[in-house]
């Protein structure tokens, strides 16, 4: 099968290398680059060519960024041609109007990679739904926030200093906020919600992230036996749905608490298998390129062609999800009671009103954190 | 498609339960029984009836044990009818046997939930072959046995009556060799192995069970910051491959360390996806129910049709796996290190060297117990 590959940065160098060295059977025919990085005969910075070469039947799309993305995916999709692609914000952006386009012309929407990296964790959604309903999913989705987590505890650092060796290592980008404040999370969360639950995923959703994450913060969880994971999670039931991405105070003896460095762990919960998990590398040029020429494979040997039509009738309702909450704040709340210095537990709030409390707190103190308080993260 | 099931214990029921609740596209058409057994009238004790019935195109073999097992199965293959099964007794001794009737046949082979129970990891391992090459493996892969570690642990029990315990609910048989002495995790490691390494594993692999652990054993390692799990591995390079099946002081902050009750968690480190772990309930009538179901959905949808040649020129290598080992032992070892009370380290042994000493020692003193000492369970 002959492919194109749209970008040649990390990710589209990573698909060339396991493609040229492990699978024979599919050639990159041609790559779409910026008129001034044309360093090859398969490089064209002419979109337009690759459209029109009928030889070429799948696109990998893997240049990030909303637009020209979305353009170029529905471009090829409408020309009749398979789309990969690793890109969380256009999928996340623009996943029902993909579905759609890819029904029409027949083709297959391929979106492994956006998500997990390396991990079988949309392949593996698709497959528990073969059977059973997915009934809730949870992660630790975002490389970056975990290695920064990760590192404060274990180096009782505090985040700054961890940030900052982070983006010296390539971990983090040198505007960490798509990380630090859970965007990409959010991201992958609607793409995960969409997959498990079959539905057009809600894209206003309570978001935040941990850069007010501080060591004392952490401390103070470490003696009531618990520490902090930047979690994206949904759950589905009786016809309704909810999804957020917050911070979550997760036991110490927890898998989520165990995972190291920038790796991903990620859970779904359904009817007959029960808990699953999948761990692995998140991000990087190898794993992620593993993922999309798992897909690329997928499409060639006809193993799996995804469709999703977000057919079921789901209503959106945020007090689906509800916790115990702790924040750390000088600002004043209602209904607390007290967890440690400057700390505050509130109860049962819902995901949507614990964030409206922390944003009401950090026009008083711009420091202000908040922690979800969970035994379990799924169900 | 109509299938044909072999027993109806626990597993049995649970497919037949899984498939006639959310599977319409399969019918459970016939069902082997005792004659004493037959309590409907899909129901036969005649397997000739089933083997005759041209109808039936899959046989899902969930009765266990090695014989009939392996006979109704060669016969299953040689009318040209697919083969389920989660009977890894049978398929660890028996693998590259049935391997070659199904190829003959050209029909599919599935065993699935033979390792793992709902954990999608023999479909995992094919996967990521596609691309990468295998070069290690490991897991905790019996549920029983992780429950009975898990539980000592968390109440500071004895073994015995954790064990008890593990009976009453069922989670233990009442003959619990099988799973203490490890003999099921060695299949599920012949069987992992086999299809991670492509070759036809030796069964004469180091085996060592968690029989003999005590709670002062537990103590001992918590004091050092590990706990013990009982894993089996495998290891591939260089044209050669080793596996061994043994209890493992992992670190406290490990994963293995993590997973609770009666789960099971394994691991795969392949070359360019990496680090890949799988977590889920590793036994029960719907866990492994939904497994079947898997396979059987796979099949009738041709979406993977496994087959298994086994033509890698692999020599087995026991010295492949080397690690610290720590025996707790009044018999006299050599080379030894103290390593607390009543407990010696010898360093850089091989799995089965480590195994030697500990059967030697076991004469002198039938409690002697053995751990290896790893920080990576991979690689």
């Amino acid at each position: 099968m002959k492919i194109a590959l749209l970008g040649y940065g990390t990710v589209g160098r990573g698909v060339d290398e396991i493609i040229s060295a492990r699978v024979p059977q599919v050639q990159v025919a041609r790559i779409l680059e910026l008129p001034d990085r044309l360093t090859g005969p398969r490089m064209t910075s002419s979109y337009e060519e690759i459209l029109d070469d009928e030889k070429i039947e799948l696109v990998v799309e893997c240049m990030g960024g909303v637009e020209p993305a979305r353009t170029y995916i529905m471009a090829a999709l409408a020309a009749g041609k398979h789309v990969v692609t690793s890109n969380k914000a256009v999928v996340a952006a623009h996943f029902e109007e993909f579905a759609r386009a890819a029904q029409a012309a027949g083709v297959g929407l391929y979106i492994e990679a956006s998500v997990g990296g390396g991990i079988p964790w949309i392949a593996g959604i698709e497959k528990a739904r073969r059977i059973d309903e997915v009934t809730s999913f949870s992660g630790i989705m975002n490389g970056t926030t975990n290695y920064i987590v990760d590192a404060m505890r274990r180096q009782g650092a505090e985040f700054d200093d961890v940030l900052a060796e982070a983006q010296r290592l390539g971990y983090a980008e040198r505007d960490p906020s798509a990380d630090i404040d859970g965007i990409d999370v959010a991201n992958k969360t609607i793409i995960s919600a969409s997959v498990a639950f079959d539905v057009a995923c809600e894209k206003d959703l309570p978001v935040t992230g941990i850069r007010n994450l501080t060591k004392a913060d952490l401390d103070l969880f470490a003696k009531r036996g618990r520490t902090v994971k930047l979690l994206g999670r949904g759950t589905c039931r009786d016809g309704r749905y909810a999804v957020a991405v917050e911070p979550v105070a997760v036991g110490e003896d927890s898998l989520e608490a165990c995972v190291p460095g920038n790796f991903n762990l990620v859970t779904l919960d359904a009817t007959t298998v029960g808990e699953l998990r999948f761990y692995g590398q998140g991000a990087g040029s190898l794993p992620t390129g593993n993922a999309i020429v798992q897909d690329v494979l997928d499409c060639a040997t006809g193993a799996r062609r995804p469709t999703y039509d977000f057919s079921r009738e789901l209503t959106y309702d945020p007090t689906l999800l509800r916790a115990d909450y702790v924040f750390r704040t000088t600002a004043e709340l209602d209904g607390e009671e007290p967890f440690g210095e400057g700390a505050y537990l509130v109860r049962d709030l819902t995901a949507e009103g614990a964030r409206a409390i922390l944003s009401e707190a950090l026009l008083a103190d711009p420091t202000s954190f908040m922690a979800a308080v969970m035994t379990k993260v799924t169900g």
